[in-house]
Formats: structure tokens, sequence, C-alpha cells
């Protein structure tokens, strides 16, 4: 599909009615098939496994994917039905800018994590550290690069609080 | 909006029927007006500065992205007009799978990039590590989290050889 045709540009510059229009690669099969059973370690935990399917076209562009030990994905939190502005994340009371953290009610309702791959098969991705909803549809696969992805001194905000010498929080928040 | 007008879920499951549909929040000005005119150094670079100009119904969604060194941006790459399933990166001439390269010429033609904030005021967001289009359609802000995103224990494929001794590559191929 040619992308003049996917995205129509307002004349009048207005980006809120600027419509770009996405298909979903795949779906994401997980364990949690609701976002109270996501717990905070998920992207921690090396024993839950969850799978991409892929749409049948697309696997020959996971070619020498099986080369990283992780990638990104990046999908649509299909389940949110609303969209905030300001939101409460799962480690907390307080409540912080939409953009400060990582709430899926958020504009366009884009997921983003990065996760430990296991293997590749035809067009299904085996892989662990997931914090990604059961049924989940996918919008793209990238590889994590550590030059590019990985950052020295960094300051992450309300959230360093509650990693505190290294420890991992105890339990989430769920609203 | 609702969730439900947004996704459009086809009743066959057939995903690539199914349309998602996204607005940007603001534009990304940059000094890179061409493709040609980004390094692979831009990553590294702390002297090139570029910013977001959110839009104004979004500037309340920043509050306390401030407290963070680093944001994700997720993008459109509205310049590019060719879906591929393989491609050559910047910095090689190996075909890959579109999965394990950062090509805009892939599905949905989603770009991800971790920026440096160096300040923000009102709805615009001052950030520097840029590897990103002038007028970039820009749709959704993360806070890095360093807990999260950054991984130890990183292979990263192809791209390993090109960064021998922890080296940065002198140049790109640009195709």
């Amino acid at each position: 599909m040619k992308n003049d045709e996917i995205m129509k540009v307002d004349q009048n510059q207005n980006q809120a009615k600027t419509k770009i229009i996405m298909h979903p690669i795949g779906i994401i099969h997980s364990p949690y098939k609701e976002s109270r059973d996501i717990p905070i370690q998920g992207t921690f935990n090396h024993r839950v496994e969850a799978w991409i399917e892929l749409e049948d076209r697309y696997a020959k562009g996971l070619k020498d994917l099986n080369g990283f030990s992780h990638a990104i994905l990046i999908y649509y939190f299909h389940k949110s039905k609303r969209e905030r502005i300001e939101g409460k994340p799962f480690l907390e009371q307080d409540k912080h800018g939409i953009f400060a953290i990582r709430s899926p009610n958020r504009p366009n309702h884009i997921g983003f994590s990065v996760v430990k791959i296991k293997s590749i098969e035809g067009n299904k991705i085996y892989f662990t550290e997931v914090d990604i909803l059961d049924g989940t549809p996918l919008l793209d696969i990238k590889p994590y690069i550590k030059y590019f992805d990985n950052r020295c001194d960094v300051v992450s905000g309300w959230v360093d609080k509650h990693f505190k010498d290294g420890k991992i929080p105890d339990g989430t928040i769920i609203k």
C-alpha cells in the first residue's frame, strides 16, 4: 500500500484531523487474560512464555531476527476503552501526565515492550519477559540494538524510588 | 474517542482487514531534512538538538516527564513510500528481514527512538540524540524506564560486528 493513501494530511495542518491507518501484522498470545493478571515482575519473569502468530505473508520479514537476544514489540492496547491526559501508574497513587507513565489509556493506545526471544519457527516467535495481554494486535517488531536502545546514566523520574537498591517492587496497585 | 470506534475488527479474524486509526499528537522538528542527512552517529551526537511541538490539548500529559533523562518517541515514517519484507540496513550491503532491521520501509511505517530530554516548556520538548526527520508526525511519548528498557547480556545479531571494541562506525551506506 502506498503511504500517500494511508495518511490523509489535513490542509489546515490540524494534526488532530490527520488520519494514519494501520493494520495488525499478527496477534500476541500470552497467559495474561486481564490487566490485573500482569505482575510488575512480568518483565523480569523468565518462566512465563508467550508467542506471536505473525500473518503468513510477513514470515520472510523475520529473517536474521534469530541473531538477536531481544526484540522490541509495538502493539495496540485493544482493551483500553479510555483516553486520559493524566493517570496513576501501577506502582503508586500519585497522578502523573500520561506521557510520564506507561498506562494503556493514552492517545493512540500504543504499547511497547522489550522481550527476550526464545525461538522463531516459521511465522511464530516464542518469547519471555512478558507483560502483554492475550489477543493483543501486534503492529511492529524491531531488533533490540544495544548501541541504540541501552542507555547509561538514566534517571527514571518517579519510578526510581520504587526500585531502591535494585530491588523489584513486590506488587502493583491495579485500579 | 472510544476504542470501539477506532478499531474495526473483521469478523473473519483476518488481521490484514482490521483497521486501526491513529492521529498525530504533535510534530517533530529536527535539522535533518532528508534521510541521507542523518548520520549513524545521530543517536550519539549531543550537539544536534530537535524539538517536539505537541498539540496544545496534550500539554498537560507532559506532567512529571521532566523527571526522566530519556524518553521513547514513537512516530510515523511519513516519507517512506514503500513497504518491504526484506531490506539492506544503513550499515551494510547484506539483506535482512524487515523485522531484523530498523528501515522505515516496514509494515505500518512505525519509527522508534530513545532520545535525551533537554528541557520541557509548555507544549514543547527539546531533546538531543536525534535520528528523526524534520516534520515527522509523533504518535506517542513514553518515559524511558531503565528497569524495563535497559537490558544486560544483549546480543545484537548482524549489528554487533559493526561496533567491535565499542567503536561507533564511521559512516553509513545510504541507498
